[in-house]
C-alpha cells in the first residue's frame, strides 16, 4: 500500500496526484504488473490502459475477476481504489503460496480513469463494451487535453481501447473492495458493508428566470425574486422526499449562481444544480416527476420563468444476488459484522454488473472522508474486508 | 439634457460614462458653470469638486438650494441624478427671466461622486461636514485608485474638501428631484412621489459553516449542509417581515456563494448577503434583531456554525415636515396627481437632511429600471415634476 502510494506523491501538497494517463498513474500501473509477475501470474495492459493479471490460467473456464482502480483524483488519498486492487492482490499472493487450486481462473484488474479524468470509468465501460469510437475520438479533460493525445503520449493508441472489451462467457464473478466514501459504517460501527446496488441518478441543471431590480426601491410584493423561488422549493425537499422517497433517497442543491450576484440587487436569475438519487428506478422516477412538479408550481407562485435540463440520467444497478449471498456467508463464517447498504457513489461494478455477477463490498472512511488527503480507513477494518474478500474469491473460485 | 448627456458618450456601447472625477464628469461641470453664468448666476467648484451656482444673492439670508448630481454609473442612463440639476437649473431659469424678486437666495447643485465611485455621496458629505482626513486619504475605488490622486490629475487637492462644509445658518431648505429608480410610481400611475424619508438600512454578510460530504454517500440526516441551513431561514423571510416588519420593510438576499459548488458535494459553506431596509428606526432593529435569531435557530437546528457580520448600519433619515408640506401644497395647487412614499435607494438628501430643512420628490422610472441605458422617465412625468420642483422653490424662496 505505501510502496503504491509512493507513485504520484508531490513534496509540495499533501495527498495523491495519480490522475488517469500521467505518468505517475503508468508507472504505477507498471510497478502492479511487476508485482503480478513477481507472484507467478501473467500480466498485460488491454487496449484501455487497465492492467490484468492472470492467475491459475485454464482456458475452459471463464474468470473470477478482481479489483478496483489504482488512478486518483488530483490531491486524492492512499485508498480510494487502491486499496480494492492491492487487497485482490494479496488475496493472490495468499493462494498462490497455499499452492490453492482453483476451479476457475482468477484475475486482478485495475481500471483505467474510474475518477473521470476523462469522463469516468473508462476503463470498466471498455472492459464492458459500453464505448464507441466517436465518444473516444471526443473524450477529453475539463482543460480540453483529447484522451487520445493523453494515451499516445504514454505509448497507447485510444481506438484499441475497444479491444479491451470481453464477453460475458469470459467472465464467471467479479468483486470490487472499496472504500464507503460516506459516513454510515462507521456511525454505525461496523467494519464491512455488503453492498446491494449503486443508486440511480439524476443530474439536472435548473434555471429560474424573474428581473433584476433595485433591492431598495422595489417593493417585496413586485418582485421577480429568482431565489426566492429556488429557496421556494429547496425547502420543499424533506417534503418530496417523505412524499415519495426512501430512507436511501438523496436530494441534493450543490451548486448555486445568482446574477446580478450583488447585495442591492434582487436575484433575476437562479441557476443551480439538482442531483437526485435512490435504489430503486420507480422511486428515482417519482422523485424526478415531484421535483419537476414542484419546481413549475415555484416558478408559478412566484412569476419566474423555468427551464429543466437534464444533464445525466443513470439507472439503478443491483449487484447480483448470488454474490451478495457468497460475501454474506463470508461474512456470517468469519464472525465479521456487516452491514447490507447501497452505494450512493458510482464504482466499476455497475458496469461489471451489466456483463456479469458483480459484488461490492466497502469498508468504513474514517469521518467519511474521501478525495482528501484525509481519506483513512483503520486498518483491523481494511483486514476485515480483505478476509471477507479472500474467502469470498475461495468460494466463487471453488478452490476448496 | 441632451446636450449634457453628451459628456460622456462611447461610440462603442450605449449608456453614459460620466463617473466621478472623470474627464467627462469634468467637462460636465464646466459645462454647467457655463450654463449657470450665462443665466447670470455666479458658479463655482467648491473644495469637493461640486458645483454651486448663486442666484438672487443676498449675504444677510440663507440659501434655498436645489439639485442632485450629475456623475453616473459605469454606463448609466441619462436621468439619474442629471434630470434634478437641470430641472433646477431650468427653474432658476424661469425665475430669472421673469425677473423674480426672492427674500432668499437660491443655489443649485451638483454634488460629486454621488454614484460612490469612491464611496458614495461624496461630495454631499463634504457638504455636510461628515468627512474626515483619514477617511479622504483612503478613498479609493474597488480597482485602487486613490480619490486623492483622481482629483490630483484634474487640478483638485482632496484634502481641501474639508473646506466645502456649509454651516446651518447659510442653508434654509434643500430640494431634490430624482427618478424613482423602482416600479412605484409607474405601477400606481401617478407621476409625482414626495418623499416622506430615506429607508434605514443594514448590510450583513453571513457565513454558515457545515460540512462538505459526498452527496451520493452521504445520508440526508447526517448532513450539515450549509445551504439547507440558508434555505430554512430565506424561507421564513415572508414571516418575519409579518412578525415585525411594515409594509415599506424589505429583506434581500442578492448573493450568494455556495463551497465548494459542484453537483455531487454537499455544500460545506453558504456564505451570503442580507440587506435589510425600513423607514423606522424601531422596526429595522427589530427586523435585525429577528433576523438574528432566526439565523441562529436554523443554524442550531441543522447543525452549522454561524458567523454574521454587520457590514453597515446606517438609520433611517425622515425628510423635513414642513419642506414636504410645501411640496404637497405645490401638487395640490397644480393639480398634479402624487403619492406619498418613501426611498429605498440612498440619496443626498439623506445627508442635507441632518443639516437643514430637506425635501425629496420623485418622477416615474419607465419599468423601474436604473442605473441602465435603458433608464427613462415619461416627458410628462419630468414636467409634472419640474412644475411641482418649481412652485416649492418659488415658496421656500418666498418669490411670490
Amino acid at each position: 500500500m505505501l510502496e503504491l502510494s509512493d507513485f504520484g506523491r508531490r513534496d509540495d501538497l499533501p495527498g495523491i496526484y495519480r490522475m488517469a494517463f500521467t505518468e505517475a498513474d503508468m508507472a504505477a500501473r507498471r510497478w502492479l504488473i511487476q508485482r503480478v509477475e513477481s507472484l507467478g501470474g501473467r500480466a498485460r495492459l488491454d487496449g484501455a490502459g487497465n492492467v490484468i493479471g492472470r492467475f491459475f490460467d485454464r482456458e475452459d473456464k471463464p474468470a473470477v475477476v478482481v479489483g478496483s482502480h489504482t488512478d486518483t483524483v488530483n490531491g486524492g488519498g492512499l485508498f480510494d481504489g487502491a486499496l480494492g486492487v492491492l487487497a485482490g492482490l494479496e488475496c493472490l499472493r495468499v493462494m498462490t503460496e497455499h499452492e490453492l487450486t482453483p476451479k476457475y481462473p482468477l484475475e486482478l484488474i485495475s481500471f483505467a480513469d474510474e475518477e473521470g479524468r476523462f469522463g469516468g470509468m473508462f476503463g470498466s465501460q471498455a472492459f464492458t463494451g459500453q464505448l464507441d469510437e466517436e465518444w473516444l475520438d471526443k473524450a477529453a479533460t475539463v482543460e480540453g487535453e483529447r484522451l487520445a493525445d493523453a494515451m499516445r503520449a504514454k505509448g497507447l493508441d485510444h481506438t484499441r481501447a475497444l479491444e479491451a472489451v470481453r464477453s460475458s462467457d469470459s467472465l464467471h464473478a467479479f468483486l470490487e473492495l472499496h472504500i464507503e466514501q460516506g459516513p454510515v459504517l462507521e456511525s454505525a460501527g461496523i467494519p464491512v458493508g455488503l453492498v446491494e446496488g449503486i443508486s440511480g441518478i439524476f443530474k439536472w441543471s435548473v434555471r429560474m428566470v424573474g428581473e433584476a431590480n433595485h433591492a431598495g426601491t422595489t417593493p417585496m410584493h413586485l418582485r421577480r425574486d429568482a431565489f426566492v423561488g429556488l429557496t421556494n422549493f429547496a425547502h420543499q425537499i424533506p417534503d418530496i422526499l417523505e412524499q415519495v422517497g426512501t430512507e436511501v433517497s438523496r436530494l441534493t442543491i450543490g451548486k448555486v449562481d445568482l446574477q446580478p450576484g450583488y447585495a442591492h440587487t434582487v436575484p433575476g436569475l437562479a441557476e443551480f444544480t439538482l442531483v437526485g438519487r435512490d435504489m430503486s428506478l420507480e422511486v428515482l422516477e417519482s422523485l424526478a416527476r415531484v421535483c419537476g412538479e414542484r419546481l413549475e408550481g415555484c416558478a408559478r407562485k412566484h412569476n419566474l420563468d423555468l427551464h429543466c435540463q437534464e444533464l445525466s440520467w443513470l439507472p439503478p444497478q443491483p449487484c447480483h444476488p448470488e454474490i451478495l449471498g457468497v460475501l454474506e456467508k463470508a461474512a456470517y463464517e468469519l464472525d465479521i459484522p456487516f452491514l447490507k447498504m447501497i452505494s450512493g457513489a458510482g464504482h466499476d461494478t455497475q458496469f461489471l454488473a451489466q456483463v456479469t455477477r458483480a459484488g461490492l463490498l466497502f469498508v468504513p472512511s474514517v469521518g467519511g472522508v474521501s478525495h482528501s488527503p484525509d481519506e483513512r480507513t483503520r486498518w483491523e477494518d481494511v483486514e476485515a474486508g480483505a478476509n471477507t474478500l479472500l474467502y469470498a474469491l475461495l468460494e466463487l473460485s471453488e478452490a476448496h
